[in-house]
C-alpha cells in the first residue's frame, strides 16, 4: 500500500465545500460554516479534521478530538487520548490505502486512540491494530468501541 | 403508510441470530450473546431493543436507552429522556413505514428522544418531527444530534 500524506485541514469555504462530498456530513460541518459566515471564527484556523488530497481534491478525511484524562473511561493508566470519527474515503479512491494512512497518522501522535467501528468495519480496525473492548451499556450506548493501545497502556477496569 | 406493530425484543438465541442480519451489529450484540451463553443473563429477559416482525422474521429494529435526568445535557427542563440508536430496516422491507412505526413508538413513551442522525438521514428525522440542535463539540463529538421535544420541552442552553 502506498503511503499518503495526511494534512491538517484549515477551516475555510473551500474545505467546507469539499466536506459536502462526504456521507458523514452534518451539524458539525454546518456549525463550522455558520461560525465562518458569521465571522465567529477566522478563515483558515486549524480544525479537528485531517485529510488526504489527490491533486486539489480532498478524497479522505477523519476528525481527531483530544479527550482530557479526567474524562478517560477506557485506558489504564487514565490519560489524554484521541477520539477518531468520520473516517471516510470517497468512492473511487477506496482500496488505495488512504484510510490506512489516516489511521496510522492518528497512531503516530503518541496517545491512545478510540473509535466507534461502524457497519461491520471490524476487520479493518483489527488490521490496523485496534482491539474491541468490553461493552458497557452506560458508557458505550450502542457504540462499537475499538481502541488502539500504545505500549504500556491497557483497558481500564470498569 | 401502514402502521406496524412494535414489540419489545426478548434476548434469546433466536433474537440474537436475527440481529446478525443487520448492518449495525457489533459489541453490544456480542456482549448480549456472551452473557446468554455464560448464563450471566437468563433467556428471554427484556432488552433495550424493539422491533417489527413480518411473520416470523425480524425486519426492523431500534434500541431505546433511558438516560437519567442528572445526565441530561439536551433538554430544558432537564429530565429523563430516551436515546434512540441502531434504527434499521432490512433491505427489501424499506419504504413500508417500518422505520416510521419504530420512531412513532419511541415518541409515544412520553419522554424526549435524542438520536444521532447519520449519513444524510436528516430529511427522514425532520419528517418524523425531530429537530437538529445546536452543535457543541465537547458534548456532541462528531455526532449529528436530532431531538424530539414533547409539549413544554425545549433545548437546554449550554
Amino acid at each position: 500500500m502506498e503511503k499518503h500524506e495526511v494534512v491538517r485541514l484549515n477551516i475555510n469555504f473551500k474545505t467546507l465545500e469539499e466536506f459536502e462530498n462526504f456521507r458523514e456530513y452534518g451539524q458539525q460541518e454546518l456549525s463550522m460554516k455558520e461560525d465562518l459566515e458569521g465571522n465567529i471564527i477566522e478563515n483558515d484556523i486549524e480544525s479537528p479534521f485531517y485529510g488526504v488530497y489527490f491533486g486539489n481534491k480532498l478524497v479522505g478525511r477523519m476528525s481527531l478530538y483530544k479527550i482530557d484524562k479526567k474524562f478517560d473511561r477506557y485506558f489504564d493508566p487514565p490519560q489524554d487520548y484521541y477520539e477518531l470519527w468520520k473516517l471516510e474515503v470517497l468512492p473511487g479512491y477506496q482500496g488505495k490505502g488512504i484510510g490506512e494512512s489516516l489511521v496510522n497518522f492518528s497512531k503516530s501522535l503518541g496517545l491512545p486512540v478510540k473509535t466507534n467501528a461502524r457497519q461491520r468495519s471490524d476487520s479493518f480496525w483489527e488490521k490496523m491494530g485496534f482491539e474491541p473492548i468490553t461493552y458497557h451499556s452506560d458508557r458505550d450506548r450502542g457504540e462499537n468501541p475499538y481502541v488502539w493501545f500504545p505500549e504500556g497502556v491497557s483497558e481500564q477496569e470498569n
